[in-house]
């Protein structure tokens, strides 16, 4: 091989390294210990890891997503830069991934539930032992020395154990001077030690447990005292996956690459450990306390955390390796748990109906609902199922990552600085916008976007087709250089100094986003022979869902045209099916049926989803009969012309 | 000189020579390169060189230790027969011994079971799987697929498997294009899948497995095809835990120490990959192949194997930490087998009687014996089963390890320039050696240790309290730095150019070693009410048993005074069982059942031990009844004084 060796270095981050040539920047930066950002999965698609070039050069793979005038300037994509000489590099700022938002705010984004009724059907059990010292009459060997005290003390018959616990029996029995406190899983054949703690316990010590939702943007954990039911501390954060692609998509492709699949397996157990301990602290307790894990999540999530090839969900014609788990344990992941915590993982439906749906629908009360309900989770993907105690079909919607902001020009996630509500004016089309965090705008997060699509559709600013007017009295609808737009908020008002638009293209985007999903409510009812009135219900699922203002998604025609009250919003409906599962046996095996009775449609198989799609691609619909309630505040709203 | 050419023919060697008549016939084997073992150095006494003559006819100088049947069979000793025509001879495979100190010389010590009827009771099973391809219209989970055809081509329920499986499942099945061959588990209740492989398998293909004997000196592998019952390949290697302690209590006591337990268990680990790999090659197959192993091995092997802590085995009142262990995987201990090849270990009795000993009272067949016996495994420990069908009793003595060389001035292990018999004359006190290998003494082993002290007691050289008689006209016997000493190879002829001597101090300790062994068998007879003279036959396992003399053992008091043809010698008794319970699931259960019928006693704890072993530190014994046979040779062979 010929190579050379080339001196990076990162001038403003203090930092360089020595590479062979060929080396990607990325990767460079990587190895000197700083992070870039790749929420592409390192596609050369975002153009978010855009990074300067000071001196020297590189052999650029791709340059697309960036300006003539960024290329002038020297930028380049990280991702799509090979090294082949000393080059000096400035990583902008503002390209690092900030994801404060703080656990505060994702925090205060789940709630503990109040209404559940807690039967305490549970399969953990605690046992409190005392054994007989061994003496040179009673050679006993440890373990036949506790199965006896078991099944003498508590009638337990057919005890086992890991190799693992084996390994920690000898040293808890005597250090608890041959009285123990045993936590087991107890099923009807058979009982299996999850831990040996050296001493005895009162009833009223807390058993530890963890509810979690592994969501392609953000991780919740809810510590569970198992002898109460009650949830005992909430914490959420990004998950640490993010880095390496935005969208299941990008993170399957990154998989994929080298030890990707391992760096990324890593990458989420690192993030539910951190949480675990973050929560742990609060209450006092130390992670290996916590003695059961239930997990919820998309399937390409449960693939990539228990370290299992997700490459053929990515690929026609989209299948997961497994979607029914087995039992797993803290151990074996690496998890920080208690080593033989089980970990149990949520039955999925299909490669992009997962676990996170059958939690959700087991959460909200889908499948025993005497009404026909529509339950969407709008999270990174948008899951939709129709259904009730009867019947359940489902199917998933490509509807792209345009709520979250990507493919909109200045889209950003809902972060400080995103404008997340707009309100424009009838008369002279000066919008109102309300920002999160007490500063500047930044860009617009998905459901500023709603909100803004509703409003210039109400104001005329946009006809059904999308097109913006230009046609009004109004300085903020001009040409620009992707077509018609219209300015939001002036520079001068700006975060970055520059005005923030929408554009003819950005509208297009999420016209097809919001005829995805819609498409989907269409094509599940057809499958069972209704039409949406036929729909009684909506539950909306998902951290996302918590923000829309539903009004608005309805005068876009994301959402059906309802009356008010039919609507609920239930936020993380996968992490409170991941909890009642967790509690409860009997919800354990529901969730299982659950998964059984979906009968999942895939679209891109579906004939009449190309139609339905087209049909919705209008504002709100192309048949507007369906959307009364728009009609009449678009004739209510707009001035007499 | 007159004389004629014979012809010799080794009928089971594929070998001939021609040779003058008058030749030895163990001479003419060596001119055909072929190894007869002469364990006495062609004196005719040991019995252990016999040959078989087909055709043809021998002159024979002594047919000592041959018996009647023998002898109307056509046995002859090889030392012992004069060639004086042509001849055919037929070579018993056991009567083979090579002392390389190489695998090669392990190797030879174990023999593959001709004798065992094998019915195939086994619980490993292959399946040949055509599986749908999925679609759009079949978009089933890869692993719901495979328990679907599964159950739909072969009647399989409750099909499970591991994450590490589902983890390949998918390439396999592609690279199998959907058409694959499962190996699995199966018993009454479920099917645990072990392997996929990416193709359809012939049904004579072979499915490897391993019969592991971990020895506290020596591992031995068997590979095995269980599609036949046959041994494919047979390893063994010193255990590479060697080096961090010779004994188990050394072992034990490292384990303790920082990272101990770790190195150990990667030694020992290290040590069975290369065997497999060696056993591999031989067949032209991979480790990655081999999806099942059966272990044996004393209690603290198996505990350090699975880094199970073993600290109080060592310690009173010696309490393992389990004695019936769960089924584990390769993976989890890091052996390079299939990563889920279930690994085995068979069940203990107690701290110093271990797996080794039930699977050799398995294999030996003590349990199911009509007639009362007593089976010692002579390994780096003493352990000592007496029973029959109905009862089984146990213990373990610590006879320390001057059999083993250790704690005798001049001893050493059984290896390339070991004295390994001795043979003393009666008149002059010159002794005759046999050394192993082809070099000057270095040393003396065990089996040189017994013979010399045999041979000094019958000479008069010790007297029955093991004092060296320093009265005697030889320069052989002096004083030396350590009290009297008696020199058993001068300066001269020796490796070191030092004179080889045994002590006062030597012969004190081989007492004691002797003396425990055999107040062992006391105290297990008195347990059931019965003498010594109450057993009627007697099993000698493990390598070192091989190579005694019993003679001699019976002469110092070692073994106990019984006619020649109640002792069998079994050689390695713990790999057979581990080869027999690997094969039969009838004998997997039926070790279970040993272990649990085994009466364990603890010598230390028991009262009459000191006495029997107090009486038993006289040459033979105290008690001279009770070795009759060799009081007459006492007699015979000391000239009159």
């Amino acid at each position: 091989m010929n190579f050379t060796v080339a001196f990076t270095t990162f001038e403003n981050k203090q930092a360089s390294v020595s590479v062979p040539t060929g080396t990607l920047l990325s990767d460079a930066a990587g190895l000197a210990g700083i992070e870039i950002s790749q929420p592409c999965g390192g596609q050369g698609r975002c153009g978010r890891c855009a990074v300067q070039v000071t001196s020297g050069d590189v052999r650029q793979r791709s340059t697309l997503r960036l300006s003539d005038e960024a290329l002038s300037q020297g930028f380049t994509l990280a991702c799509q830069s090979v090294i082949e000489a000393d080059v000096s590099v400035f990583i902008p700022e503002q390209e690092k991934i900030e994801r404060k938002l703080t656990s505060d705010r994702v925090a205060a984004e789940v709630s503990v539930p109040t209404s559940y009724e807690f039967n305490y059907s549970q399969t953990i059990r605690r046992y409190n032992v005392r054994l007989n010292e061994p003496s040179m009459d009673d050679q006993t060997d440890d373990w036949s020395r506790l199965q006896t005290a078991l099944r003498q003390q508590h009638k337990l018959e057919q005890v086992t154990c890991s190799l693992g616990l084996l390994r920690r029996l000898g040293e808890a029995l005597r250090k608890g001077d041959w009285q123990v406190n045993v936590i087991a899983n107890k099923d009807e054949q058979s009982t299996e030690i999850i831990d040996v703690r050296p001493s005895i316990c009162d009833d009223d010590d807390p058993i530890y447990a963890a509810a979690i939702d592994i969501g392609t943007t953000t991780v919740s954990l809810w510590l569970v005292d198992l002898t109460t039911g009650k949830v005992k501390a909430q914490v959420a954060e990004y998950n640490g996956q993010i880095a390496r692609g935005e969208d299941v998509i990008s993170r399957i492709i990154y998989s994929g690459k080298g030890n990707g699949s391992q760096e990324l397996q890593s990458k989420v157990i690192t993030t539910i450990n951190s949480l675990c301990e973050t929560a742990c602290k609060r209450v006092k307790a130390q992670p290996a306390d916590v003695i059961k894990a239930t997990i919820a999540g998309n399937s390409t999530m449960i693939h990539l955390l228990l370290g299992i090839p997700a490459a053929s969900i990515r690929l026609s014609p989209f299948i997961t390796a497994v979607n029914h788990l087995p039992m797993t344990n803290a151990r074996d992941l690496g998890l920080n748990f208690c080593a033989d915590a089980l970990v149990d993982c949520l039955p999925g439906v299909a490669s992009y109906v997962g676990a996170d749906i059958t939690a959700g629908v087991l959460s909200s009360g889908v499948d025993t609902a005497d009404e026909v309900t529509l339950f969407i989770d709008v999270g990174t993907n948008g899951e939709i199922v129709l259904g009730n105690q009867d019947w359940l079909v489902t199917c998933a919607c490509s509807a792209g990552p345009a709520f979250e902001g990507a493919g909109v020009l200045h889209g950003m996630r809902a972060t400080n600085g995103a404008i997340e509500e707009v309100w424009i004016n009838g008369q002279n089309y000066e919008p109102n916008v309300r920002i999160i965090g007490n500063s500047k705008a930044r860009g617009i997060c998905g459901s500023g976007l709603i909100s803004l699509i509703a409003e210039m559709l109400l104001t005329g600013l946009l006809d059904k087709a999308g097109n913006v007017n230009t046609n009004l009295p109004t300085p903020r609808v001009r040409q620009g250089e992707h077509g018609a737009e219209y300015v939001i908020t002036w520079a001068a008002d700006s975060e970055s100094g520059q005005d923030i638009v929408i554009t003819r293209v950005d509208v297009d985007n999420l016209l097809r986003a919001k005829a995805a999903i819609y498409a989907g409510f269409n094509v599940l009812a057809e499958q069972v022979g209704m039409t949406m009135g036929d729909i009684q219900q909506m539950f909306i699922g998902g951290s996302f869902g918590k923000y829309i203002n539903v009004e608005k998604a309805v005068q876009i025609g994301l959402l059906p045209d309802m009356p008010w009250e039919k609507f609920s919003f239930l936020g993380n409906t996968s992490i409170k099916g991941a909890y009642y599962t967790l509690l409860e046996h009997s919800e354990r095996e529901r969730i299982e049926e659950i998964a059984s009775r979906m009968t999942y449609i895939e679209l891109s198989a579906d004939n009449s989803f190309y139609d339905a799609f087209t049909s919705a691609l209008f504002l709100p619909h192309t048949d507007a009969e369906k959307f009364p309630s728009v009609m009449e505040a678009i004739i209510s709203k707009q001035p007499a012309h």
